[in-house]
């Protein structure tokens, strides 16, 4: 009990951290009075920090006269984290600093159904490789953010029943990866880290935001009152598979039938398109990369039926504004390159079916961190973590024992 | 900038109070050793808070050996708050201790209709005489929390274009009442209030919950992550205007057809019963109490129409299973006075449609608060702010001023 309240109040230097991520430089005296510490613990707390490399000095300070008074701000480039974005046949590690910078990044292709060994053992290679081309220390990595295309129980890391990664049930993420790499691990679905990525890169004031993804799947990640929410299973946003009105004898791969996924992901358009003995150049329209190309390329039926995916996708959205009254509604994931059309048909029903009060601010728009959202997000909950009193504290205590 | 951050930092009496507003019992050593400040320094603070009456001395401490150490608690009936909340033709007023204990409370037959001085009038004339009668002075009075039947801007306390309110668009709630009484006022939507509530009451270790009023309207309030929900617009939760599948041609009084409200609402289950030429005890259906007095009387189209209800409410609610992943539904409201008639239909539908993972640990269950819901919930939302940082603070800035 006590522990958590010294964590609350904090005088440790984790907590007199947390005024100093802000990256604003500070003077001792600021500290001082900002904090009621005495002069020589805050000397105390700075030089731990110091010496974990999260503060430097800043030679540059404003003087209000008499002799310059040395200053400490946030260090972004002493430590890293480690961003990984996983998708069904394709992952990216990238290296970035405590500010989200991305210093170092690689992609490659990668089955997630080869299972977590594989994966993972690719993606401990490629962190180690990265660093070492940094010249950095494996000690320098403080955290690392994985997304994974399947729904992932946060607090422990490891994914539930996730319906594309056969071997991926249950297994234990962090557990695995701590075996080679000492940094903290965490892991959430792909669609959440997508959104905390969306709203880092384009919305950074928005406290209730909703980022969908549109692709072989679809889903979406929620943020209200500036949380990414993941609910009481952490399968929180995960709307694919509610029943749409116009769906009812369609079947979906859940088990049940007139899914939004049945009926407006990738497949199920192409699907549509192929039934319909729809053509472009020549080839019937077979992946979601096809309905994309003839879309883009002006083909009626394939304009048509995005558009009336992008209704279907909006008629879910609609009820979702009625329940968490966003002011930004995001849409990516690979439908989304398909471009005006879907978001067309999106807007086309959520702002015919909603409420004046719940559109009257509400911008609908495509995702404007692309494909970027995934390693962006991933970065962003490692941050979060690494700066956090938690993660100090546990520094400052491996420092000094 | 470093105003805020002493804020969460904390060296104030009142940062040192969050400590305590747990209710345990502390000896000064003990603050001392979480807080890390001077023995001096806690002695001063713990004197503001004994002063404010927000703390007591304990006096039955447990020593350690030795001399008996004085231990400091919070005293929650010092000072208090008032908990109001209004319907369409029903108003409550309570005085509550700190810790939610109602001290006094009345009841009364008040036409929200009738506008705002008439309202609020009535209701700074109950707190008044329910304080007089209690012996308590206004200054004891820290707050007031008070539920409106319609959209409220939380922040500032003015409702938003509310259907049933004539005279209250963007009336100005919390300047009106701080004409007459001196105490904070918060105002939000009575459904969230009741959320509040329900939750207090009933399921406080909950940290996703939804809470649904089924009455003359349909609305719910959202706890996510622990915190009640609000949104951009302060409209969160307002379901009653989705449109569910089978409503497509019944117009609603909001503008469009087939929504949620207007199939599935008190009035439009009394009008499908009327219409349909049902008598109970040989009269028309003609009204909610009708409609749930038949079905508790086990009238066979009543119930039909009730547990169709139910399935309505449940379609929505099964958007909001998968967009918010709750651990609990409760179903509050007049029309839940008909008992599991209505349960039975959401349950059927929200648990027939659902994917697995996110109705494995789901409860849905009517409101155990009941009707003191709504009064509980403005109690805790008062509390919440009289014992905040920020109440607190103004509170010690006046006594020293």
């Amino acid at each position: 009990m006590v522990e958590i309240q010294k964590k609350f109040i904090g005088f440790s230097s984790a907590a007199l951290f947390q005024i100093l991520r802000d990256g604003q430089p500070r003077t001792k005296a600021e500290l001082v009075d900002i904090t009621g510490l005495s002069r020589s613990t805050i000397q105390l707390r700075i030089e731990t920090l110091l010496e974990l490399g999260l503060l430097a000095p800043v030679n540059d300070a404003v003087s209000t006269g008499g002799r310059p008074s040395a200053q400490v701000a946030l260090n972004p480039t002493a430590r890293v984290v480690a961003a990984v974005d996983f998708g069904a046949t394709q992952a990216s590690v990238a290296i970035t600093d405590l500010t989200g910078v991305i210093l170092a990044r690689t992609s490659s292709k990668i089955i997630i159904a080869d299972g977590p060994e594989t994966c993972l053992g690719w993606m401990v290679r490629t962190i180690r490789s990265e660093l070492a081309a940094l010249h950095l220390k494996e000690a320098d990595l403080i955290s690392i953010g994985i997304g994974l295309p399947g729904p992932v129980e946060h607090s422990t890391g490891r994914p539930s029943n996730p319906p594309i990664m056969p071997g991926w049930d249950d297994f234990d993420v962090p557990g695995f990866v701590n075996h080679h790499l000492k940094a903290t691990v965490l892991v959430d679905n792909d669609v959440n880290i997508m959104a905390l990525g969306e709203q880092k890169f384009a919305w950074p004031d928005t406290e209730n935001m909703v980022f969908l993804k549109a692709s072989t799947g679809i889903g979406s990640g929620i943020i209200s009152s500036g949380i990414l929410q993941r609910g009481a299973e952490g399968i929180a946003g995960d709307i694919g598979h509610v029943q749409i009105a116009r769906g009812h004898s369609v079947p979906c791969r859940c088990g049940n039938s007139g899914c939004l996924e049945a009926m407006a992901a990738g497949p199920a358009l192409a699907q549509q398109l192929t039934l319909a003995g729809v053509n472009f150049k020549g080839k019937p329209i077979a992946t979601l990369s096809d309905v994309v190309a003839a879309t883009k390329a002006g083909e009626l039926a394939a304009i048509q039926a995005v558009r009336q995916a992008g209704r279907d996708i909006g008629e879910v959205l609609t009820t979702c504004v009625s329940v968490l009254n966003p002011s930004v509604i995001a849409i990516g994931g690979s439908l989304a390159l398909a471009g005006e059309h879907l978001l067309a048909g999106v807007r086309e029903v959520v702002y015919s079916r909603s409420m004046p009060l719940a559109t009257e601010h509400l911008t609908i728009a495509q995702s404007r961190a692309g494909l970027d959202a995934g390693i962006i997000g991933a970065s962003v909950m490692a941050i979060e973590y690494a700066l956090s009193i938690e993660s100090v504290d546990a520094m400052a205590a491996a420092l000094e024992s």
